[in-house]
């Protein structure tokens, strides 16, 4: 008797921060062995193409949607990969795939599953102006969509109370325009006046850009959808053109 | 009248988790192209040999050195790259670079300086074990070699309390045995015994090896040198052989 099998399998990648020289050979790899590529439309169309290849582009607030669909085509025999940018698992496609495995198909459990690594937006960033995430650090994402502000606040607060250096996801979009000025504020009552801000837009792509400020002097407008914002801890200084943490506290 | 200019240079890079599937293309590049090497031996051995190359390995604790090293050899006019494992900017030697610039000789503040980012440890973790660090998150070092464990105790206790995912760094070492039991003793006494933790022993190598625990049952002799340990969060869960952490705090 023979038992059913499935034949499919689902990568999870990142394609890095933009530049294809930050992407891995290993993801590299698997986007050359897909049959289905699923994914967010311009990261998409940072993946070189190959012939034959079946590319399902799709809105970037639909994941649960576009994990769905990579499952249906894995559980088919098809070779999918699930298209992030920077790091699947921070922000990004993994997250979405273990849920709508979660809440699917029970034979869902069984495809043979796999997440890539890779460089996530923040440490692109930090390259960019030095070593800002030299000590201990958090990943905040100031998006409301998934879960409420006062859970953001929250985790604001005990991050800044306890003077980690801070990378901010998501810090604007148009649809959410007052968050980070409502952060900043947030963070005034309990950080220096003199903490670096950086603004990081765009980071390891060609069009990469830093504006440098404190935490006084700030202003919200400067972040976009493509922006990181990192706010440094107390120990974080300028030397020269860049920034850094020292790993040691005492220094 | 001539100025005296600088000609060499110094990249920091980091050449990801282990395996060289998981290093950067640009951080290859930056490899081929050096004329010296500088770095922990065990980090040299992972980068393929070029002739002519000189390679200056180190002990693992002299970072500073290290990093004075590399700036004088760039100030001969040498193409320099220090060699981190994971990614330079954590917990790693780029921090100590600008450190060494700050305290170093003023004409290393017009060296040509450059940080390549890398796939750090927690990244290559995650992705070994599903998507835990699905939702916020922190990244922490347990060494108190640079720190106060009075300061670690403070952040392990924010981090924990506001219910972020936690990554823990430098968990254990011959020279610091007791460290991780003392923190899962505090985080007892804030997070649920269910919480998820891992360990990730050589996360992104062929010897990967996890083992899931709650915090009630988390030996921390579990862990060693070469392991990374995740602290879920109160959403953090397991599907079939995954661990993940939803992106909504709602589901």
């Amino acid at each position: 008797m023979s038992v059913p099998t499935v034949t499919g399998s689902l990568v999870v990648v990142g394609t890095g921060p933009g530049r294809l020289e930050l992407m891995t050979p290993a993801t590299a790899a698997a986007l050359a062995h897909a049959t289905d590529l699923v994914g967010y439309g311009p990261y998409l169309d940072r993946v070189p193409l190959q012939p034959g290849q079946c590319r399902h582009a799709s809105d970037n607030r639909r994941e649960l949607d576009r994990a769905r669909l990579a499952l249906s085509l894995a559980a088919e025999g098809r070779r999918v990969v699930v298209v992030s940018g920077g790091d699947p698992g921070v922000f990004a496609m993994a997250s979405a795939v273990f849920e709508a495995v979660e809440v699917g198909e029970p034979a869902w459990r069984d495809l043979d599953i796999r997440v890539e690594p890779g460089v996530t937006a923040m440490l692109a960033a930090a390259a960019e102006v030095g070593a800002p995430l030299g000590g201990d650090f958090c990943a905040l994402s100031l998006s409301d969509n998934l879960k409420s502000w006062a859970t953001i606040e929250r985790r604001l607060k005990a991050a800044a109370e306890a003077d980690f250096v801070i990378a901010l996801y998501n810090p604007a979009s148009r649809a959410r325009p007052a968050q980070l000025g409502a952060a900043f504020k947030l963070l005034r009552t309990i950080r220096s006046g003199a903490t670096p801000i950086l603004f990081v837009r765009a980071a390891g792509t060609d069009q990469a850009r830093v504006i440098a400020a404190t935490l006084d002097d700030a202003d919200a407008a400067c972040a976009d959808m493509r922006t990181l914002v990192i706010v440094g801890a107390s120990s974080t200084r300028r030397i020269g053109r860049w920034i850094y943490t020292p790993r040691s506290e005492r220094s």
